[in-house]
């Protein structure tokens, strides 16, 4: 695994996890972690129970006992590393959003496309696909029981930046973060609002602002925040649909609330990360006298995932979602098969977020690349 | 009517407005107004649209233009003005409790008798079975879509006693209001309980206490509190259900919480007042992928009451229940029907009253007269 | 009154309720009803509750009985009848949205202002701004209780439209109407984020869609729909906020669902009118350990317009809106004041419609006329 | 560790997961599991990452390697092993309820005493007090911030025996089991309140009944049903608060509803385990214009437990509970104090077991032993 921050964290909980509770076809063992640093390297390797540490990523790819690398690295590391990861024939996860440019995201899906020739196999990690609410909710859309999608209306709505005093860091700098609120969690809903409805995005308007321009840093001084605190955005999407869009840092006491509402000609869902073991679903060809939106409490032993932990009713948290993603690439991996979301998907978020980007530049409706 | 406090304003409302809205087969005329003091009901009258007042409630017997005698009093009254009504050959809806014994439902319920057969009709005011929601709960249940009642989860929280400053008033006095907590909002509880599921109270085991024993009267000085401010009990029903209640003046923050749940063999139904558009509904027999309570809003063309007033969603308020009790009774009348809740109802709730009463008293189970 | 469909209804039930209520310095007698077609004027006239019925409004001109003239029509008479009742030195109150174009609504403004000059006064009917939770809404951001306002989120869903087969009415005819979801209930969610906030926008970019571009005619047939099902749009403020707006009437299982979210530096708002009684309110300068939303119950004493209804927890319902309107009109044209919103709010909501419609045309951003 | 279902399960996920989250000052190794059948514990062993295994627990008393013995079997088993294993010097970690009778309880708290003079730590594991938002609960109560309680209304509802076809398993068997919902989930809400009040109860009142009284076993043929599907009590506290409680399986729809809500003098509390990451505080202090229940979600770096895991809005799930216990128990065996709760916590919560079973028999209050 490379970075041991808030992702490395919640992937090294996932690989210690996945075993008991998936007992999946290949049994992970936590060989190696790397860092830039090798001192803070070794302190977390011991912290987050990997084996051994490296302070140069690149010696991942010579050794024998690692088959996998995990990029839990800011954006503007990940196609240089997946891409050495993937030529080097090791198998690749990589954190979203998948780059930090479409140029780098094509480089990518191309080492990507070379790998799996040889049988090696890649994944962007969308983690939210696979909160089980998520998944059962992709599966309604998918068995027709919303009819057909209408419209979407997706929020990620945090609010860690509401205070000006709230300090600067590596997220609000362009040249290592890309964008802000867009790419951090505007990709997660772009993500999420294509894989429920299966639609993608066609063309977009888009508004981004930055409310406050510049922040105190951490050691002393202050800097100019170069990303955007807030983009909202609306679109049209390639199945017909309207949808619309918001990511946010300053949703004032909104914590993690990335929420989805899916209105289709005969149902509807709607999502709340806050409340992240519930799924509300509308079934309009129900009687009228008794038709309403159900909260579904998504732990029962017929829904993906969820059935391989507690009995119903007994919730699951943030960081399971990484255990179930750990499970599905060992899956594929030992299967044969390519695990999904793949760099691909990776990339068609990423033209969504350069059209979002220049729309708002332009004050135009700006196509999403490659999407018609 | 007699009375002009909170109730009389609550009815006046309801017979000003059902006309409009239900088009009722008799066509109500705001005759004449009674109140213990002939210059405040005459202010009383002007206020809340009636044609003309009376000092003393005996008035309204004797004239002709009035034929529903409209009782919005305290308890203590409720027997006398009742049984000299419906001796009088006038129609007779009653507020509740119907009365602050049994002993005194007794004799209302013979009068009530004597007088039906003539073709007086009397009802007694349970204003909360008319709430659409409530009543599509009792339609539910009927219809089987619960299965058998295993539990009733009943509460009725309010908080207007918290706080020890606030005024002594005669619902705070034994000899005027009977009980506290129990009668006021224990009776409705009760009531709708028993309304929803179709079962019977048949034993109970209760506790009662009085927080703040004394308070400051509006004159200045005290008075003694001589009721309950809180009311909890256990019990069971004729058809084999388990049932908690708990009626409170004490519950901080809970403005006008009548909650019920009814648990069945294969569904359940739960209900709050202070949403008192929405009926939550489980149905057990749907698949365990999708099962949830499902949020319906109870104003659509099919739903009882609702389909008179807006168009979905929409919502209704408080004092539409009276209004829909007054269309009820108003078509009973002109059909030569009896309508519903009749007196028995409200001598039935006063016997699990005095259950309640006995139980806290002895510390035993008490059976409810009558039930068996 | 003018018109006597479903808003007809309404203000009707308003002006029967505002004196027992609101105890106004002004009586309202509902003296007259005006229809196209006297026979269904005076029918409707004997339900509704009016003492005398017309033919054509414009005998209503002619009434020495008649001070206000209350315009429940669609929006394409609004702009003649009110110029020519305001001419005629009556007061006016005009449902909304004012007019079908923004040179209609400008010819009413300018027709307020010559009447004002005379007393005469004049209102538009945006009923929202009078649910409590939303006065206490706009009273919050007034008092600087959640600082400055960064985001609106804003939507307005219904799904009666949801149906192909739903049949063709006078809203779905661009003749009639003017637009469909934008102007019936987009007015209502750009009056009310502007109520509340205080702010005003300046432009958007926006899309709209027909979903369902024929339907059934009642008698036989279909008809063309000339107007959109849904619009949506992002938008600046002149108070620097980014804002999101979503109009529809095909949004499956939401009803009435205006809803709308505020986040401001230091706190946050949230309504829903399908739960219109509360409103959720969060204090950024509480403690972290115990801030959260809270679920105002908007019922105390201390509550606008609440304080005149019932005790806590007893809940209003949609028309009690239209009550407050009344009582607030009869008030200011006691006291010779301007009741508001006034027409030159109507205005400005309806340049925001035409710019909302000018974006969705050409693909740009678009200014909303006069905002700068 | 003793047993490898489903406690054995969530104790081993805490286990693995309390080093990198807590890095509590003794660092768990597990060494070994123990079963009644060496074959599956062994198995077992492999699937839960536990180093070796025994096919009886007598051997884990034997070994120098274990120096704490975790508790994870059915409740007929508790007082044996926990006698044993605290006289030979292994700190105990007993699942609840503690015992299957006060006489077994007692027992243990002697055991635990004789231990304690040694530096030999126990504790029961009422799991849920570790629940940041219940720990967060009592903090708030023993703040003063709710002021005097004055009611307490505890429900624990399940559902898995709705149907009369679910399996017979010990836990229906009275042998085994002690009780059926009394004991298993009755226990928690009872340990819960008195928890978070810091009251206990005194006298209660209760019934308790079993819907289908007999079930088919898995292999075949049928079994009776030896324990209570629901008991339902009220109760009177040491602090003069009067208390509701419901513990039942047939709560259909309710899939693991522990719910509490505390009113007290100056404020409220609720609480549902489904949506566990959630505290509702009303503060009856604030301004009545906008006091209202807030909701709370507790996972600020503020709160307990919550601030080891991840940024706010990323919400916990149920194991992570055991892992704050585990956190809790090598904290206190490590600074050489007596964890919480204790042998005697559990005790007490076995006397109120037998106060309500008792009073279920006999249908009169029932006290408490040792409360007074």
């Amino acid at each position: 695994m490379v970075g041991h921050a808030f992702m490395g964290r919640a992937h090294s909980q996932a690989w210690r996890s996945v075993g008991p509770f998936f007992g999946p076809p290949l049994t992970p063992v936590m060989a190696a972690l790397a860092g830039r640093d090798a001192v803070r390297a070794a302190a977390a390797a011991r912290t987050l129970g990997w084996a051994s540490s490296e302070g140069d990523w690149k010696q991942l790819l010579h050794r024998d006992d690692v088959q996998i690398v995990d990029i839990c690295t800011p954006g503007d590391t990940h196609a240089e590393i997946a891409v050495a990861a993937l030529d080097a024939g090791k198998h690749v996860l990589c954190e979203k959003p998948l780059a930090n440019s479409s140029a780098e995201a094509e480089a990518m899906v191309a080492a990507a496309e070379r790998a799996r020739a040889k049988g090696v196999r890649s994944m962007v990690g969308f983690n939210y696909r696979r909160v089980p609410a998520v998944t059962l909710a992709r599966d309604l859309v998918a068995d027709g029981r919303i009819g057909t999608v209408r419209h979407v209306r997706a929020q990620y709505l945090q609010d860690w930046l509401t205070d000006p005093e709230a300090p600067f860091s590596w997220r609000l700098d362009r040249d290592r973060a890309g964008t802000g609120a867009l790419g951090d969690i505007g990709a997660h809903i772009i993500d999420t609002a294509q894989f429920v409805t299966g639609h993608r995005l066609v063309g977009v308007s888009a508004v981004m602002d930055t409310f406050v321009p510049e922040r105190p840093k951490p050691g002393g001084g202050t800097a100019a925040v170069t990303v955007d605190d807030a983009a909202l955005f609306i679109g049209r999407t390639d199945g017909g649909a309207l949808a619309s869009f918001e990511a946010t840092r300053m949703a004032t006491g909104r914590k993690n609330a990335l929420r989805i509402e899916v209105s289709g000609s005969s149902g509807a869902l709607s999502f709340d990360l806050e409340a992240m073991n519930e799924l509300w679903f509308y079934d309009g060809t129900e009687d009228a006298e008794t038709a309403g939106f159900r909260r579904i409490v998504v732990t029962e032993p017929v829904h993906t995932y969820a059935r391989q932990w507690w009995p119903p009713g007994h919730l699951l948290g943030y960081e399971h979602t990484f255990t179930h993603q750990a499970a599905d690439l060992l899956t594929a991996i030992a299967g044969g098969t390519d695990p999904s979301p793949s760099f691909a998907d990776g990339l068609r978020v990423q033209r969504v977020l350069d059209a979002v980007a220049a729309s708002a530049a332009s004050g135009a409706w700006a196509d999403v690349e490659g999407s018609l």
